[in-house]
């Protein structure tokens, strides 16, 4: 059974003083909704993906409180949680809700207010991505896990910051013009390199930047499409989806710098596509910090190992390269909401695939592949979209 | 698509100050893999039902915690949150999972740990179950909601706190002969009504205990149960499942006393497995106060508004009874630990359509519900079981 995408919507990534949570989730609803031109009463379940409003704003329960706020009662809600990865399980349990034949029509929200919150603790938040009892309580953040990976990464491949920083130069430069993104101006590699640094050797120009968003998609099946008077043309099709976990401690892993649960999913949603690493158009990564985007481009088979940084100074990763990738400005510049990138990223695909992008369109893009990370790659959702 | 439970697995509710978060789940993973006399190399998604994990304990994604906990990498996992519905929500993603044709074996874990934390504030955790915004920046704790609810209710149908009280009294009763259960004593309607009060109306003895505790399921489609060898004679099938949601805020629904999503939920439940409320030889209904033992009765159909305690004066609530509920201890007694209650509720469903509870079997037990709420019935989780 067929997939679709047929609507979206998303909130400027800012800090978003004026806005509570439930507002974040209920502007990005109601653009989905107008964008599928579609009566809100024919969504029969909402799937919220969000990290961190039970922690830092002492709600949890957003399935039933967003679907109230959105005007969506009595349907199914439920709030999904993985991490930095909750928006695309999200996405990926409202594909399955639909492939269940159970409903033709849901909605689904990522949403995450991480600045005007009733704790001020963001990274304490994030650390609960990793292993709260085995690196947590040693003092390692979210970020100096990954400065680690990226020290190591740096050693094994003879790899220099410099060559990192191509990653954030490529996210800037492609937010400039995406009206959607948070930093919306370029940087150049020696900006990145001489910024102060978060974490030796993350600069704040490696890292992706605590912010709010919001981003919705309605998906439906072919059913649906037709009854709710759904534009064919409009549509784009989930062409796979699939989810793969590996430990949440690095100090676990075989091979810290091998991508393991990225490999699997992406292989997964190949072959659920029936395409090849060749046949993706663009590559929406999750850039949370410039070694996950050299390592992301390794386990899905575009680099090998320990080569992702060459794609990257050859200007394969620009819009008009190769394998384009974070081609809206990546959770970098676009920003990374954590609990609602998923959906952005998402959301962004469409966009390409339906070609309404501009100075930013890759050309007679077909197939786009959105890749979200839980952790330091522990829960891997891919996703791969066509045009209809 | 059929889906059956072909193994279960719990934990004794207690609190367990020697168990970690990850090795409660690992005890009734392991014993529901056992039950089900199967290779846990053949399951192929994790869902994993927890509320508190994030506040408590500030570890959050829980799907790929567990998943390599359990020796499962790198299967699909994924933590679902819809507060104290956690549990059922999780069972019923894995359903929709399996239905979708995509796997064909899913294990569904529920676990909270509420005792034993980083952060000991079990009651600000729950009151994220309920609306921060609107409810808790009052001053509303969980219980002070459920408190309102039954004074209202005790003054709308001219109820007193001794006709409630008989809802703990049948709990206990039925915890006696439970191993799994919290408190195994009995108590009368004079204790009920004499102990201290936690938030005037409701005593300690009409609220669950803040505890902690696990319990699994796994789930096969026809085809797996094949493959993987497992006795059809000890599965019980999954009839229906349904959710449906309602305001968090008590004060913006219409009719406070009336569950409305409780109605829809038991209606499509009905509905989706050919089945009437006579049809259900047992009830696991959510007792996290008495009040809404009533409540639950009777947005189910097996009372009239108001006349929910009416059952419990008739004896129609005990195990030899019309309609008997919480017949292993309920919420009150065997305990409740939030995102783990609804599959507790789903594994003592399975257990007395398998025949196995001695004392507190009911007889020719074929068909059970289970209904599981997030918040004040905000959200809604019921499943009905049907025996092979």
């Amino acid at each position: 059974m067929s997939v679709y995408i047929a609507g979206i919507g998303q909130t400027a990534v800012s800090e978003h003083w004026d806005l509570s949570l439930r507002d974040l989730a209920l502007d990005a609803i109601v653009r989905a909704v107008k964008d599928a031109e579609m009566d809100k009463k024919r969504i029969e379940a909402l799937y919220v993906g969000n990290m961190l409003a039970g922690e830092l704003a002492q709600q949890e329960h957003l399935g039933a409180l967003i679907a109230d706020h959105a005007g969506l009662l009595p349907i199914e809600a439920t709030h999904i949680e993985s991490a930095c990865a909750s928006g695309a399980e999200a996405l990926r349990m409202a594909y399955l809700h639909i492939r269940s034949g159970e409903i033709g029509c849901a909605m689904v929200v990522g949403v995450e207010q991480m600045t005007d919150v009733l704790t001020p603790r963001a990274t304490v938040g994030l650390a609960g991505a990793t292993d709260a009892d085995y690196e947590v309580t040693h003092g390692f953040s979210f970020v100096a896990i990954n400065a680690l990976l990226a020290r190591r990464y740096m050693h094994e491949y003879g790899v220099r910051h410099e060559d990192l920083a191509l990653f954030p130069v490529n996210s800037h430069a492609n937010a400039v013009h995406n009206p959607y993104a948070m930093y919306r101006n370029e940087i150049d590699v020696d900006r990145v390199v001489k910024a102060p640094k978060v974490c030796d050797p993350i600069s704040t120009f490696d890292s992706g930047p605590i912010c709010d968003g919001s981003a919705a998609c309605v998906l439906v099946n072919e059913e649906s499409m037709k009854e709710l008077g759904i534009n064919r043309e409009h549509c784009v099709e989930i062409a796979s989806s699939s989810c793969a976990t590996d430990t949440l401690t690095l100090s676990a892993r075989d091979a810290p710098l091998v991508l393991k649960a990225a490999r699997i999913s992406a292989d997964n949603a190949y072959k659920r596509a029936g395409v090849e690493p060749g046949d993706i158009d663009l590559f929406e990564l999750h850039d949370a910090f410039s070694v996950m985007s050299a390592m992301s481009l390794e386990a899905c088979g575009f680099a090998e190992k320990g080569r992702g940084c060459e794609l990257a100074k050859e200007g394969q990763i620009r819009i008009d390269g190769s394998i384009p990738i974070c081609t809206m400005g990546g959770l970098k510049a676009r920003g990374h909401p954590v609990g609602a990138t998923g959906v952005y990223q998402v959301v962004e695909c469409v966009e390409q695939l339906r070609g309404e992008v501009g100075r930013n369109q890759v050309k007679d893009a077909e197939i786009a592949m959105a890749q979200n990370f839980g952790g330091s790659g522990a829960t891997v959702v891919t996703h791969i979209l066509r045009r209809v």
